[in-house]
């Protein structure tokens, strides 16, 4: 079994999306005074690598503490869409092996997190390509980027193209570059807790399972 | 693959650990004013299902984010300990099958969350057992309750005998009962933050991988 991390670091400068909050970690007891250490965590249900749910976007979506566990573990598959840099990903550039769960999307962006460059100019997702995507019983597909939308959207029309078929987005993966070519068991398990429109996750992809 | 979610819901009424805070989980955006939904999350690295790190009781131990990612996956058991309300796991009950990287302590106590009882009078580790457990190859052990060590302890001396030898301790897991004489690949993979001395996770078993 090898497991390969697919999740940045989270710690008080990471990336965030521009307008939201980073996250502070401080730690609130230690080992002279209690005999532990712990650390209080303020973080959003969108910091770091994170699970966008349908309730993320759509009224009435389903949030993922609603979604069966299984929901977030499967087979995944890498489409190399490294040459879209600043362009829309377009249904010819989709390569879906049969039996695949989870796609996701190598665009070489993770080698940006934390610098401007990282908000501007990735790959993003076609309203064509989002549209086919949603007829292939997939559970997810998953970006190296901020976002499946163009850095400029307000709409976010790919966004709601996919959660409205209820699959769910994964972004800020990292580590892709590794796994082309290559089959998986992905897994991105969520925390689990009440009303949760996404959550910030531990992805990894395991080979030779 | 079945998955089986061995993990509590985080929401603003679970219980905690005495003396700590409970979390707060708060709307901070809305569809209509921002297109979108999120929420922030305030919780412990303790809160709910989750892991002790070395780090968490031990000067200079290491935390989950210096561990290897590998170190929160493997083959599971459980062993039944439901007999030993209030009283201390002896080596005698101890029931390791060879493989098993994740040892998980079954006594029940997950149907009393919520309630006054769930911190009472839960099986616990004995010293005798818990030095025979480091000697074994394991990754982790795991308790469906919210210690490894006896309700009164101040000094946590299992915790540490455990946490010397750099396995982990999960705590607060449920549904183990149904796990019960069957072998399965446990995950424990927690959120990935920098000196992370513990964190809540989405602990799962999959059977029939």
């Amino acid at each position: 079994m090898k497991v390969i991390d697919l999740t940045h670091l989270i710690h008080p400068d990471i990336s965030v999306y521009p307008g939201t909050d980073k996250p502070v970690l401080e730690p609130c007891t230690d080992i002279d005074s209690e005999g532990f250490v712990e650390h209080r965590l303020e973080i959003t249900s969108h910091t770091g690598t994170h699970i966008d749910a349908p309730a993320h976007m759509l009224s009435g979506g389903r949030t993922l503490d609603e979604m069966a566990v299984d929901r977030f573990l499967g087979p995944g598959w890498v489409c190399n869409v490294s040459h879209r840099s600043g362009a829309e990903i377009r249904q010819s550039d989709l390569d879906l092996p049969s039996g695949v769960e989870f796609l996701l999307f190598y665009s070489g962006w993770d080698r940006k997190w934390e610098s401007e460059a990282y908000f501007d100019r990735f790959p993003f997702l076609g309203p064509e390509a989002a549209n086919w995507l949603t007829g292939r019983q997939l559970k997810g597909v998953g970006f190296d980027a901020i976002s499946a939308d163009p850095p400029d959207s307000t709409g976010y029309p790919v966004h709601k193209t996919i959660l409205k078929s209820d699959m769910i987005i994964i972004e800020n993966l990292t580590n892709l570059k590794l796994l082309l070519e290559k089959h998986f068991f992905f897994s991105c398990l969520p925390l689990r807790w009440l009303h949760s429109d996404g959550s910030p996750v531990r992805a990894v992809a395991i080979t030779d399972l």
